[in-house]
């Protein structure tokens, strides 16, 4: 089906893995019993169901499947911790003897998702929180003192993504959280609130390693469909409820919990299970593939395109995702990226996040360091593990006959005038 | 897999038709594209979709498809309407020359889903909304009356589901829809706030007929899992933000409009619309096939039960879901439904919703008028398009052999002490 396509755009989505088609093939048909019904039927189902919650807990790399919460996808649970803070401060401090005074206050980057920064605009519009948005440097990366810097009495959050799903740029997340344990440490000593912190790993999981331990996170966002599960996804809350506080978006039938009622969307968790336990297992193997065929890609491209191929992200100091290019392909013409995209034939990639218009350059880019001219003539190649190398030779090919077409037009156009 | 048992238990949850296992099967290894992609891959995705809201709008009578937004299910949806009332009269209020002072009111009845309650009670503490929750009869339905009566200037929403999961009595929402309109006229003229009309169809959708044009709601949810299809949902809204007003929960990357973002569950939204399709097209044959095996069942108790048979909500001007037999087997040791369903080798079935201990005596059935005695006999069996006439003969079996063992059990015990 479309066989002749070529798909470059795995940070979008990726296909199911084939052991999770199969996985919900054989689940679909017989796993269908309501998990909170107290007969066998039920019970094989919830059975499942904590079988796939360790194996995420697993890939997160925590041996306690409980701080595992399914949602429908990464737009919920990030919307569920950041909902979440302007409770925090009101329940923490009906505790304390000498409340905080204001507002709660929230870190986050001017690179994040639509997922993460819009709840937060929408608080700060209703002004239940405040809100101090860190810029990344010119080379698209957070750096630890400029968030921690922002942090005040009130502050109850920072978020901040792992991996930008744009720029493939990694974020320091690990260094930030050991120095946010000292300052929560002192914050806690001086009777402030302790500053929750929370990433959305979306991108992150699969392509990288992703460790709660190592970084010291307290929430972590996981989506399914970002490493060839179903779509759907859960967090990490270190602690549910014990040592992180999570409030519910929705109340119901108690599932999850109480944290997320509904009754549990089954073959979708246990395919997600499936997925997790595919991700750790072959880990290294792909994440070799990832480089390797990157690294032939932008080969390629500089081979096909020379100068005019620039790969933007790629300072010796600055960690990226082993799957993402995002290149410009200047050409005298000016021509944008998704001129460029629009003339491939068989080239299946994007300029920016999927949920955005194409035709408008990525903000994400420029706040990342980048010219408003090559921001608009970015293309955004992922790769994944469907990837092959002819697909990467006829890729660079697609994209070298779109141009010329684009060319081609550019002079009929000015012959005719 | 488990074929010796009898499953009675389709008001938790049905298994998938076939048709829609079949539909799974092709779907997800091959339509996993973005739909918000702009490549063939997204776009081939996004009409799979937008096919399946057409199915679902016709499933509930409307030709709008637009009036459709998936869901992750019955409780996000329900969650949805209830907390979008706290914005609706903040709204309604800033375009109003006299704007209505005080706080939303909302009107529910004493025999809905925790994913109505819930909210509702959670806004309720919060102070956010003032509630009235209408008793039933009774006999376990809502009178239009009382409910109406209920209705005061600042009255936002009237949330009432259309067939109850425990009892399965059918409410009067198309006479409460046909007031309603009455009601909103003169409130409309007297410069009062449009009052909101939800249904809860969870449980009638493929039992009886659901047609909004009939009901005269403005909001209805949809739950898959309830029908034969996958577990996700939706929720039809009547015009959304033109005709009526739906606030999101969530935000993110723009996806139903901004109303539901998060990447599209298309493998599971396209299942929801293959099980709307059939729904619709077998709707005669399967009420038909649920009203004649109900009816045996029921036979099959009173002939073996005689007198300690009793069969729950089955007044002659309350009409009730036809697959559903709210039933108490009395017995002189006065033993509890759940003793009996534990005792029980091959039937599956509950003493109330999935999601609440079997142990206590139902809430639900208490305000439905069952004395606590009787309460707590009660079992539910529900049937549905795998139930058989010999499995039906086998149940009744079950049940007598589960009140054997009971009888004998509690002899043993006496002769010992
Ligand atoms: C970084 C990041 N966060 C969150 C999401 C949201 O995931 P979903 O759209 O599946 O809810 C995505 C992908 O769309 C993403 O790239
Ligand atoms: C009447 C009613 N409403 C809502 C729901 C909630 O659906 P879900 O648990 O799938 O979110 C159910 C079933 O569980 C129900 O019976």
């Amino acid at each position: 089906m479309r066989s002749n396509n070529i798909y470059l755009d795995y940070n979008a989505t990726t296909p199911l893995a084939p052991e999770v088609v199969d996985c919900l093939r054989e689940v679909n048909p017989h796993y269908w019993g309501n998990p909170s019904s107290p007969y066998l039927r039920g019970l094989l189902v919830k059975e499942k169901i904590e079988e796939a919650r360790t194996n995420i807990a697993k890939l997160v790399g925590t041996p306690h499947s409980e701080d595992i919460i399914f949602t429908s996808g990464g737009t919920e649970s990030n919307n569920m911790v950041i909902f979440g803070t302007t409770k925090y401060l009101k329940e923490w401090n009906e505790k304390q003897k000498s409340p905080l005074s204001g507002i709660p206050h929230v870190i986050t980057t001017n690179v994040e998702h639509d997922s993460v920064i819009l709840p937060i605009k929408r608080l700060q519009e209703d002004g239940l929180i405040d809100v101090t948005i860190v810029p990344v440097t010119k080379k698209g990366v957070i750096v630890a003192e400029d968030l921690l810097s922002a942090v005040r009495p009130n502050t109850c959050l920072i978020t901040m993504m792992m991996a930008n799903n744009e720029t493939g740029v990694i974020m320091p997340v690990a260094e930030i959280g050991r120095q946010l344990q000292r300052v929560n440490r002192k914050r806690i000593a001086d009777g402030l609130i302790k500053i929750l912190y929370h990433t959305d790993a979306a991108q992150a999981i699969g392509k990288i390693p992703v460790d709660v331990e190592d970084l010291l996170v307290d929430y972590l966002t996981i989506v399914g469909h970002k490493f060839y599960g179903p779509r759907i996804g859960s967090l990490y809350v270190r602690g549910p409820n014990s040592a992180t506080p999570i409030y519910p978006m929705f109340y119901g039938g108690g599932q999850e919990n109480g944290i997320r009622p509904g009754t549990e969307n089954a073959p979708m968790t246990i395919g997600l299970g499936k997925a997790a336990a595919l991700a750790a297992q072959f880990f290294n193997q792909n994440q070799s593939l990832f480089i390797c065929f990157r690294e032939y890609l932008e080969e390629k491209l500089k081979e096909r395109f020379g100068e005019c191929a620039v790969i933007h992200f790629r300072d010796p100091d600055i960690p990226f995702l082993p799957n993402t290019c995002s290149v410009s392909l200047l050409t005298n013409e000016k021509f944008s990226g998704s001129d460029i995209l629009r003339k491939c034939h068989r080239v299946e990639a994007s300029v920016g996040a999927a949920c955005h218009s194409q035709d408008k350059p990525s903000a994400i880019l420029s706040n990342s360091g980048l010219s408003p001219e090559l921001a608009r003539s970015t293309i955004r190649l992922s790769i994944g593990l469907l990837t092959s190398k002819s697909e990467i030779d006829d890729a660079v090919q697609d994209l070298a006959n779109a141009i010329r077409i684009l060319k081609d037009g550019k002079k009929k156009k000015e012959n005719l005038s």
